[in-house]
């Protein structure tokens, strides 16, 4: 048993809480009580000690494109023609060595669990590596390496647009056909390393243009009690095609297909009708927003407190990794709201807290995650309030999601584990795993 | 004579060299040599050294409102309230501690230079203190001691509307008429503290509802040769009101007045016309964007390319103190623009660091400042391009811009004095200081 004693801490909505003893066991927490002085052997945490964040929308690769999709000013023919050269360069030695360092990065910056949106199966030319899914299990062995917890989501991905065939690089992402992906993934799904407790597989989406209709539900269906994730009404674009090919938003459609229920996250979520947002609030399903991502790709703003008022849960990730910190995808939600509306107050401090932690932590499967309760996953990010950053900021729910960096983090205990990583080291291991990709 | 080795430095737009000899005598650079080898005796910067930044426009005061200003979902109103009831709160000795807190802050964040738009002048009772400048005062003797440059932008605020008398604390802002202004401005720009080459004094006017149209010209032409900054069309709000007033829009206002020439910041400068741009650009005015305080505030989103491509400079502030970080300040112009137009791809990241550096020290008054160059202040910066955030994001203008964050920052060298600041230090005297403002 390890106890810790936090000068303060979140416990809930409202609930910023002087001296608390968090007790743990294994990966859990044990006992949550409170005490105005520190108990022998228990280990003191300095400042406001929350749960550890979710990132539940990550491409692990994308992390080799910080700085470099900009050349002039950039277009999003720059990124993508990056992110694609990217993704030509990989095997299942270089994808770990990459994942492994940009999941360090990622618990560094308070993330103790990911959602890797993993469409990057095969060989370059679409054959399957002797394991078909060596690539899957790169990623998992780099996340627990990292001790982060993973939930895989395996992504299908058939088509390049709606009924265009998969070409170049996109041939890695393609299983063939949707029975094809699901018998892959039954495989992964009941193997070893997905016994482990920190790991979940999940299935994904790529989006309605890269499957066929009649595959979403298979989909769906493969794993019935995982989380399934889907890229969704990103761009207009994809709306007007959808629209042009089935008389449907991506979202009727996926309810058309039963798709559309509480395993659900649809990712990016900006470009909504009233009734799509109707959809999803009434399925109580997941909006996971990736504002840094939406912002660098220049996606537009969702609607997120409407997705709230609907009845939908609203969670977090940080895609394609042009900045991997948690505080400014909170704050990013509110702040690119006002700038949308052109008016202040769109979600409370609390709501943005929950996005991050609990709601973020469920989507991925661990619906016993993202709190400071008894029985819940043992994951403690301490933030230091009282730094040049947080100092006079009233050291509560507002300065974490208002006030707070990265640099302000203190400790990390991620999964009952404190963790104890040089971020010179990791700075190392990133520079040289993307120094190795070549070409750049 | 100081001697420092750069192991990377930004010597202007596309040059990034390796190896660069600064040497430093009092306050001046006095050469820039290349080296692959470092000296004997110089000290050595490991990492990207670029010129400190210049943040434009601050109100200090406006520190203590951080994570402050969203109670529930929080609006415009709770922000007003939460900043007048700090406004209300100041002498000169509390002014003092809280800014040389925040302006410390600033240092730490890499500032090497503010633009202080003062407004705060007067007892509560709209009185003057025996010395009518002892708020200017002490705000110059705060970044004195904080080791910032200060422009002191002395603001001239006659009504709280256009035609509506200054009430409740707003009768601390108002000498009563443009005549006493000037005069109290004119003792202050002659007086000793000005004297002291880390010091100028500017002129601002508030906005074009807070200065009467025959006294714009009055307050431009006070200080002839010195910068004159303004806040300019930050809402829709504004606009409306002066084109109902005058017929006009504020910039065109400003150019019917002659306000409208090369020393003018206009700051915001988010609700242009074509033609406001065009003039703005025309005169080679500067446009100071505060990207993070407009998120915050709901403002909208400016148009940063446009002016620069119609001739005007672009310039940035922290004004609010929402956040204080430059790198946040540069990359947000980028996305924002992004966000407002579906569309990536607005400016080069060279583009945003001549804002935050060169252009920005120059509409302060400070035009041998913000590159590292012979002659030029002694402001170096170096950030740590090979850490969790910046490695593998290639070491160059995009990882300054889009990549690094103020956790990044290795040494602050300011006018000559390298920077040894105690975080701790500055978030315990933030604290106390904004404690002591009571009842919050």
């Amino acid at each position: 048993m390890t106890a810790y004693w936090c000068e303060r801490a979140w416990l809930g909505p409202g609930e910023v809480t002087a001296g608390v003893i968090v007790t743990i066991e294994g990966s859990r927490i044990t006992g949550v009580t409170t005490s105005e002085v520190v108990p022998d052997g228990a280990f003191r945490l300095a400042g406001l000690t929350i749960p550890g964040f979710a990132n539940c929308h990550s491409h692990a690769f994308h992390r080799a494109l910080r700085g470099r999709t900009q050349r002039e000013t950039g277009s999003f023919w720059t990124w993508r023609e990056t992110m694609y050269a990217a993704a030509e360069r990989l095997d299942p030695d270089t994808y770990y060595s990459l994942a492994l360092a940009t999941y360090q990065e990622m618990v560094l910056a308070g993330y103790t669990a990911v959602g890797e949106f993993h469409y990057l199966h095969h060989n370059p030319d679409g054959t399957p590596y002797d394991d078909p899914n060596a690539m899957g299990l790169a990623l998992i062995a780099a996340a627990t390496a990292a001790g982060i917890r993973i939930t895989l989501l395996d992504t299908c991905y058939l088509s390049a647009g709606f009924g265009a065939a998969p070409e170049g690089v996109q041939r890695r992402f393609s299983d063939g056909d949707a029975a094809s992906w699901a018998e892959r993934v039954a495989n992964f799904a009941t193997g070893q390393p997905a016994k482990d407790e920190h790991v979940r597989i999940g299935a994904a989406i790529h989006s309605v243009r890269a499957v066929p209709r009649p595959d979403l539900s298979t989909v769906a269906k493969a794993l019935p009690d995982a989380p399934v994730h889907i890229h969704l009404s990103e761009q207009v674009a994809e709306n007007d095609a959808c629209m042009q090919r089935h008389g449907l938003t991506p979202t009727q459609l996926l309810a058309e297909e039963g798709v559309l229920d509480a395993r659900l996250s649809a990712v990016h979520a900006t470009h909504l009708s009233a009734s799509d947002r109707a959809a999803l609030g009434a399925a109580h399903a997941y909006a996971c927003f990736c504002p840094t991502t939406e912002r660098d790709l220049a996606d537009g703003v969702g609607p997120a407190a409407e997705l709230l008022g609907d009845g939908a849960h609203l969670t977090l990730g940080s895609d394609s990794h042009a900045v991997i910190d948690p505080f400014e995808e909170m704050r990013a939600v509110e702040l690119d709201a006002r700038l949308a509306t052109q008016q202040r107050g769109h979600l409370r401090a609390a709501d943005l807290l929950i996005a991050g932690t609990s709601a973020g932590h469920a989507s991925l499967g661990f619906d016993d995650a993202g709190r400071i309760a008894v029985g819940c996953w043992a994951d403690l990010l301490t933030i230091d309030d009282q730094s040049p950053r947080t100092a006079g900021t009233g050291a509560g729910e507002e300065t974490v999601v208002f006030a707070a960096a990265t640099g302000d983090i203190r400790h990390v205990v991620a999964g009952g584990r404190r963790v104890d990583l040089d971020p010179a080291g990791v700075g190392g291991r990133l520079g040289r795993a993307i120094a190795g990709l070549e070409a750049w």
